[in-house]
């Protein structure tokens, strides 16, 4: 590699030129609730959405506007702004209206989560969002203030030391516990860079990324109206080097990936399903998110118990080209099961249950029939996740 | 209709010629865990299985052996000979073997369900299977037999009177509770009849009831390598007539389907999804299968929560065709979302919370888009489903 990268320590408030904060506007009971991410100079933005049919009025809003320069994104929690038809779109343009009043902002842009089906309420977030100071550089605070049944803040960023000279940075924020299963990217992420990158090309690396990264967790098989992905980029380094900046934005992003899956709701574990020998790359990633999805293995993994027939009835009833005959399955490098052969014997149920007692394991599955391969991310599913879900809303 | 159907008492031990028992075999430390069904004279028999590429021993042995006529079935719980390969299907070969030195059996038949992928303990069940009474008429011990997670015994019988002359009986037992989401009918079931009808005609009644029946039901979207339904008709009552059979068939199968979602692990509701108006029968069918696998939808339902957002995302997640502007979605008789209109109010909201408080209820969706119609049948996820899985094996 021809470049390094550097973590950066306050992720997109060390972005050249970008500026975020966060604060409460009363639309949850307490707790920052109402972000926003600003930049000095014009931004090319690309954004990838969620392949949910009832996309969320944000997301309608800005591919009814076509928007590809940007130099504001306000985004709020606790509402979703979802199944609120035209008069959500409404209100989105009356909310950024009255900001453009206040602050000079080009095509804002505006993002949500939260509750489905309940109208915005838009008085609250006008008058609080005219309270932002966008020469703030409070990365925590807006990481707080889109936070739902989040538990931590998911912040990464770094700067990339090109050998040949020149620099730039590059940093993500996201939100995303629950309702997790990106057939994109089921949660809300925010990168901001100083690249100098085209919108064009920000999303084709956006969406290409995605699939190993977003499109590869699960923590729940479900799949929000509302999963966004937006990058941003003022180009204010001066500097783009491809191979540097698709590798950085990788980085970014799977990390970020992987934290969400680890705040998954009343998770306790990171667990990685590599497949391997699978017939072909899809039908590998059609068996690892068949296995972050099954509740009969969530549940073993939350009861540490090494019931390896749970994982191959799973990929047996996932529909891809599988037989006992050619299957492998080993948790890290305890294998249970070898071609037709059961190795799990009481020793090597100890061994896998250590290894199932560490908070991030991989478990894997060569299915032996070709030379396809995927590495998905699921987490554990227990008593946390169904109270937390149970009450949600009431 | 020109018959009428009469409850049986002791279902399979009602059908004329078939006996039934169950005895302690030493599977589990306690109860009941092995089964038998016997007809005095020969059975054509039907059987439909799991979809799982996975299929246990017992479904790989029956298919291997062709057989279309017996007159027995014994059937074990605790150990589900899957992922056993060959030693699997040799087990069972010794086993039934066995068991003809003993007992007047023609092409006999097994069928296991429990724990995948630990060898049959077949010494423990050739000693018990040895001490069955095949005259015994114990529908009950049978039911207990087959049971794992199960909670209560699953039994259906009907007397069919035809106006013109003449009856028949039929009747089934089954057994499930998790690991369902019938691809074809995630379960065990066992079905007798003394009406006059071929392993032809049998088979192709049962796979046409299977799809509004078993394969309308889900507990927890998992798909067992055991599930299998079997048919067996004796022929006794000399009678048989299509509408009436294929009714009272529709009628067992129904009633013992309901039967498993009302005893899904940890469920204390049976909600049914009516899914309307959708493009056609397959998009209706699988919008209402992702609402009864939706965790976030089946976290609601346990917290009683008329949470409908969550209904609206899945059905816009399933990838159906739909929009807001056509959507409808109602707890009973109480409408919450009307064609992009949110009437979902205070008032509304206590009416629905009030639906879900009760034990059986349907929510209704109209698509608004086309003709087709689908009725799936799932259960609320709580506490119980996480404490059954995360301890069930070890």
């Amino acid at each position: 590699m021809s470049f390094k990268l550097f973590p950066l320590a306050n992720t997109i408030a060390d972005v050249e030129g970008f500026h975020c904060g966060g604060l409460h506007a009363g639309l949850k009971p307490q707790g920052l609730d109402l972000g926003f991410i600003y930049s000095d100079a014009l931004c090319e933005v690309a954004a990838i959405f969620t392949t949910n049919r009832f996309q969320a009025a944000p997301l309608r809003h800005f591919q009814k506007r076509s928007i590809t320069k940007t130099n504001f994104i306000l985004a709020n929690s606790k509402n979703a702004n979802a199944m609120t038809g035209e008069k959500g779109i409404e209100d989105i343009e009356e909310i950024l209206a009255s900001l453009q009043e206040v602050f000079a902002l080009h095509n804002p842009i505006m993002s949500s989560t939260g509750v489905i089906g309940v109208p915005l309420p838009k008085n609250k977030i006008i008058e609080a969002a005219k309270r932002f100071d966008l020469s703030a550089k409070e990365d925590l605070a807006f990481a707080r203030a889109i936070m739902t049944t989040d538990t931590f803040e998911k912040r990464v960023g770094f700067e990339v030391v090109l050998e040949d000279g020149g620099s730039f940075h590059i940093a993500g924020i996201a939100k995303g516990a629950g309702m997790i299963d990106p057939a994109m990217a089921t949660m809300l992420c925010f990168i901001a860079t100083d690249a100098q990158v085209d919108a064009t090309k920000a999303k084709e690396l956006l969406q290409k990324k995605a699939e190993t990264t977003f499109n590869a967790i699960s923590v729940d098989g479900d799949r929000s109206t509302n999963d966004s992905v937006f990058l941003l980029a003022n180009g204010r380094s001066e500097t783009f080097d491809e191979e540097a900046f698709a590798f950085a934005l990788e980085q970014v992003m799977h990390e970020l990936a992987l934290l969400i899956v680890k705040d998954g709701e009343g998770a306790r574990k990171l667990v990685g399903f590599q497949i391997d020998g699978a017939k072909n790359a899809q039908e590998a990633k059609r068996a690892a998110k068949a296995l972050t999805n099954s509740l009969l293995v969530k549940t073993a993994l939350f009861g540490q118990d090494p019931n390896w027939g749970r994982i191959a009835a799973t990929i047996g009833a996932s529909g891809v080209e599988c037989s006992e005959e050619r299957l492998r399955i080993a948790f890290e490098d305890v294998v249970v099961f070898d071609k037709g052969t059961i190795l799990f014997d009481a020793e090597r149920e100890r061994a896998a249950h250590e290894v199932m007692k560490k908070e991030e394991f991989t478990i894997y599955c060569d299915l032996g029939v070709g030379n396809g391969s995927f590495k998905a991310y699921g987490c554990d599913l227990g008593y946390e996740y169904v109270k937390i879900n149970a009450e949600y809303r009431t």
